[in-house]
Formats: C-alpha cells, sequence, structure tokens
C-alpha cells in the first residue's frame, strides 16, 4: 500500500452570510487526514456539486428539513464523485471504485463504507451522477405526472434542477415547455441552448402577463422550484385540472435579504378550486424506487444523446467559494461542479 | 285538470349588497307564471337550500364559476325539492313525482322535465336531497382520500358542507375529527351536537396555536370550505403527508368587505415541500360516478342513524331574505332550508 496523504484541504464556513455567500464568508483551511479503519474507506474526490440548498443551510436551515445547518467552523458538505484510495477491512469497496457520497468540499473524505455508494456504468460519464435528475424525474413522473401534449412551465429553468427538467419534461411528451429566469440573457441561452420554447424573466414586468403570452392556451403542469411571484402566476395562467409539483423554493433565497428558510406566496384559494388545479410537494427521498428507473432512464437518453447534463465546471477546491457565490447569484446555467 | 295557479311569489335582488346581504337587499314579488309547455313541468317548491355560493353571486360572480353572476332584478335560484303539478306531453316526469332541481326561491317553477331529477326512495325524507353531501363525500374518498385513524381538520366546520364533512369523515374512519367556526357558542355546539372532538374559533387567537393544542399529534386531512387562516393553520399543523381538499373559499366572504370573489392566503411553499402536502381543488361536478355512490351510502347511513341531514328551517318564502342574512352571518348549524 502506498503512502496515504496526511493532510486534506477544505471548505469552512467562517461567518455565517447576512446576504448572498461571499468568498470572504469562507475558508479553504488544510486539515490533518485521518487514517481510515477498518470498514472505513478514503476516497480522493474528483468533482462536487455547489447545489443550492446550501443557501437555506447557511441561512439556519429549517426544522424538518433533511440536512442540519451550518455553523461557523463546520466544513461545507455536498454530493461528490470520488475515487477510493484505501478501503481496510471487508467493506465491500475496493481502490480504484468511483463512488458518490456527500462529503463534498474537501479534496479527501474520510467515511464509513455504507456512506458511499459505488458507480454502476449505466452513466457515460461519472460527473452525469452529480445530476439532480432523480428528484426531477420523479418529480415529474411521480408528482405532475406529464403526459403527451402538456404545456410545461418550469420555475427556475436555467438552473441545476431546472435545467434538466426542461429536457426530461420534453422527453416524457410535453408539447411546450418553457421556463423562468432571473435575466434577459440567460432566458435567451435557454431557448437557444436547454431547448426550452420560451423563457420569462423575473423583474421585467408581470410575470402573470409573461407567461400568459408564452403559454396562450394555459399551463397544464408547474414544476416549481422557486415559488412566490412564479407560483402565482402559475396559478392565473393553469388549464382547468393542472397539476403543481413543488420542489425548492428559491424564491425564499433570492432576496438578499432572504433567510432562505421561507418561501412566503400569496395565493388564491378560490381559483385552486375553481381550477381543480393539484399541487404536492414531492422529494425523491419519499420514493426509494425512482433512483433506478431514473438511473435506467438517464443513461439510455444519455447514450442515445436524447439528453445530456448541462454544467458549468470550476476548477480547482481554492476556486470554490467563488463558485458558490457565482452559483447563488444566478450567473450560471445547469448545475455548477467544482473539479479537483 | 284542476285549475293551474296563475301566480307565483319569488325572491329577486333589488341591490347588489356592499357587504353581509340584508333583508332589505331583496323583495318578495308577486309575478305572473306561464302555462307549462310540451315537454315542460311545473312544480310546487316544498324546500330549497339557502346556499353559501348565493355570496360570491351576488358579489359579482367569478370568472370560470359553475354560475352566473346575479343581477338586480334577478330571481335568486338554488337547489330545491318540489312535487310535480303539471307535466303535458311525454316528459316522462309525472304529476305527483317529487323532483330535486336548482329553482329555488319561488313558490312554482316552470322549466324542462330535463332540469329536474326525480327523487329515487334511497333517502328516508325527501329533505335530505338538499345536503351537500355529494361534493363532501367526493372530496373526502376521491381527493383527499380519508383512511381510518386520520385526524381531520374541516374548516367551517358548522356549516352546511362542514357539518356533514365533520360527520363522513368519522364515518370514513377517522379517529379525531376538528372543525373551525367563528364563535365560541357554535364551537361548543359542534361538539355537543354535531359529533366533533374538538372546535377552534375564528378570532379567538392564533388559529396555528388553537389547532395545535386540539391536534397535538398534527392532522392528516385538511377538508378546507375556508381559505385563509384555517388554511395556513393547516399548513403548520399538517403532518407530513397531509392531504388536503379544497372545496369552499368562504374567506373571501367573511369578512364585511369581502368580495366573495377572491379568498387571498399566504403560504410558505418551502413548508409544502417539506412536509409533502397534497393540495387540491375539488369539484363534484368533474366526478360524475360519486353521486349515486354517495346518494347508496347515504341511504344506508341514514336509515341505521349513523348520519342524519344537520339542518334549520325558516317557514315561508317570505322570510327567504332573512333566512339568508342569518345564514351569512354565521348564525346556524347546518344547512338553512327555507320550507313553503
Amino acid at each position: 500500500m502506498s503512502e496515504l496523504p496526511r493532510t486534506s484541504r477544505e471548505v469552512r464556513l467562517v461567518a455565517v452570510p447576512s446576504g448572498l455567500p461571499r468568498p470572504g464568508d469562507f475558508a479553504v483551511a488544510d486539515t490533518p487526514l485521518p487514517a481510515p479503519g477498518d470498514g472505513e474507506v478514503l476516497v480522493r474526490n474528483r468533482f462536487f456539486h455547489v447545489f443550492a440548498a446550501l443557501r437555506t443551510l447557511l441561512g439556519g436551515g429549517v426544522e424538518g428539513a433533511p440536512f442540519p445547518p451550518l455553523r461557523p467552523g463546520d466544513t461545507l458538505f455536498g454530493p461528490a464523485v470520488g475515487e477510493v484510495v484505501a478501503a481496510p477491512g471487508d467493506s465491500g469497496v475496493w481502490p480504484g471504485d468511483l463512488v458518490f457520497h456527500w462529503l463534498g468540499w474537501r479534496e479527501y473524505a474520510v467515511m464509513a463504507a455504507a456512506d458511499c455508494s459505488p458507480l454502476d456504468d449505466a452513466l457515460p460519464d461519472p460527473i452525469m451522477h452529480l445530476a439532480q435528475g432523480r428528484t426531477v424525474y420523479g418529480a415529474l413522473t411521480r408528482g405532475a405526472k406529464v403526459r403527451p401534449g402538456d404545456t410545461v412551465f418550469v420555475s427556475g429553468g436555467a438552473g441545476s434542477v431546472g435545467s434538466l427538467a426542461g429536457r426530461i419534461a420534453r422527453l416524457l411528451g410535453a408539447e411546450r415547455v418553457i421556463g423562468s429566469t432571473g435575466s434577459p440573457e440567460k432566458a435567451k441561452r435557454m431557448v437557444a441552448e436547454l431547448g426550452y420554447d420560451a423563457a420569462v424573466v423575473r423583474g421585467a414586468g408581470p410575470l402573470t402577463e409573461q407567461l400568459a403570452t408564452a403559454a396562450p392556451g394555459g399551463i397544464d403542469v408547474l414544476f416549481d422550484n422557486v415559488g412566490g411571484e412564479e407560483l402565482r402566476a402559475a396559478v392565473a395562467t393553469a388549464r382547468p385540472g393542472a397539476r403543481f409539483v413543488l420542489v425548492g423554493a428559491l424564491s425564499g433565497q433570492l432576496a438578499e435579504s432572504g433567510s432562505g428558510t421561507t418561501a412566503p406566496v400569496e395565493l388564491d384559494s378560490y381559483q385552486l378550486i375553481i381550477k381543480r388545479i393539484t399541487m404536492l410537494g414531492y422529494s425523491a427521498l419519499d420514493d426509494p424506487g425512482v433512483q433506478a428507473e431514473w438511473i435506467d432512464r438517464f443513461g439510455g437518453w444519455a447514450r442515445s444523446g436524447a439528453l445530456g447534463f448541462p454544467h458549468v465546471r470550476v476548477d480547482g477546491i481554492e476556486n470554490g467559494p467563488r463558485a458558490l457565490h457565482e452559483m447563488m447569484s444566478g450567473r450560471h446555467l445547469g448545475t455548477v461542479v467544482v473539479s479537483l
């Protein structure tokens, strides 16, 4: 066995940001790396995902949410793909294996073997395992039950989740797919690069009017990653019997002053009744069967070229804090990935 | 054939009420009664239902709603049970038949035979055909899918719809049934007379706290007839996976200044996601199969004594406007029926 690394660089929270996280709120620190014990693995990370839920965790978290809040001194975490460097004992994982796990934001991670999952070869590129497609696919197939011919509105359609939602809705048969985003530049790119038929822009006039223009016949499905004004506009534009699936609430995180822990929206419950709208909160965490089905379909779509993994790659852990700031500022299309 | 009546008294709108309708907003007028033509029927009304949707219709109606708004000079309408007096031609309806139809608020009504439905004898008392149980039963079985052991919250639990919802939820297996209402007196009566385990009171302190006390383990189901603060409290108190069915939006009608055409409510879409809440607008109009099943079950429950028809009876068409004011003021438990 070759010499194991003794130290690792990692990104830590220095101060809880009061608004959008800025690079100065974090530090890249050297830290001693323990040797893995029996049943543990040492993983060298290759990629990690700068995921949007960090904003909520930085803002103090939310009761009932799947992750604890981050405190000053904590190391950030998030979805990661790495290569096993050492796996003493009989853990069922072997050096050289590529694994998915949740200890991103560090060069090396030591964890129980049970906390990482070896990648199968269904996907043509290991980085694709960072795509948040499980939630998207589950929400569209189980939650909103997208059907051929549907007009689908994806709020936050340029982000990590939304960029996949637009494409997957189309692959499921949607006839017209509309997204929302925060700038006219991204709106243009969504049509040119992400396959949307049209995009509406927050802050560029009433969203309800923009959406009514983009979907003259109304919408059948909302894939909601935002809440707030997007959700209101979707109610106003919904066709009778529309199905809304709620997977994210970025509206609570977009405001400089937002805590990221609530996403208030004023709805008219009379309209929900008259239009027979169904609205449901979805998480793939409740839906264990969806993962295998998603990977199987993603693999097929990816190999045929029907579906890629829209992402932006930032090189070097030292650029992680900047990548987080840029992701939160909505500068990028698709998933923001840091490569090591 | 005996002499047919030549005139009928009916209740007309004189002025669009600016808040709660008052008796002076209506007039009881004599009107000439045409003789029924071939394929028409002349019905002498026995009972009609003072139904809550009138408030919305008096307020100008809502686009997409099933009924047109009422204008000054219009005769009110609503669910009614009457006896066929004359049915010339081959209409399939015969003098002496009891029928259900929508031309309440008048002593006699002339209509196409197709616009009335002969009552079957599944229900032990004809007045029971005025119970709004079809919507309630459909909403609880198809919408919220009430299961044995559920804790169910019925907003507006003392009214025509709510008083049935509480009882039917129990018959479907709910373990704990909580209602909301507008006064402590009605809350007491809901427990004593309508079988609720507990009742919370609008305007008697934060509803969320009252509901948390009444349902310490949280709620599984909301049957929502109100919207507004009741809906907010239900979100705050929901258990994971809670099912909300929305059938009415009285909150838009309760305020003196309310137009009755909107029911704004501020929700936190993040909570809907974290708790995986399903919320759906329901109308039995979309669900043709539910009527026969409801009448069958109601008949069985009614004959066994398990379910009655909670109502208040006001005698005489001249007292209709007062009955409407009292219903809107929330003075009564159950359905308000005018008998002729």
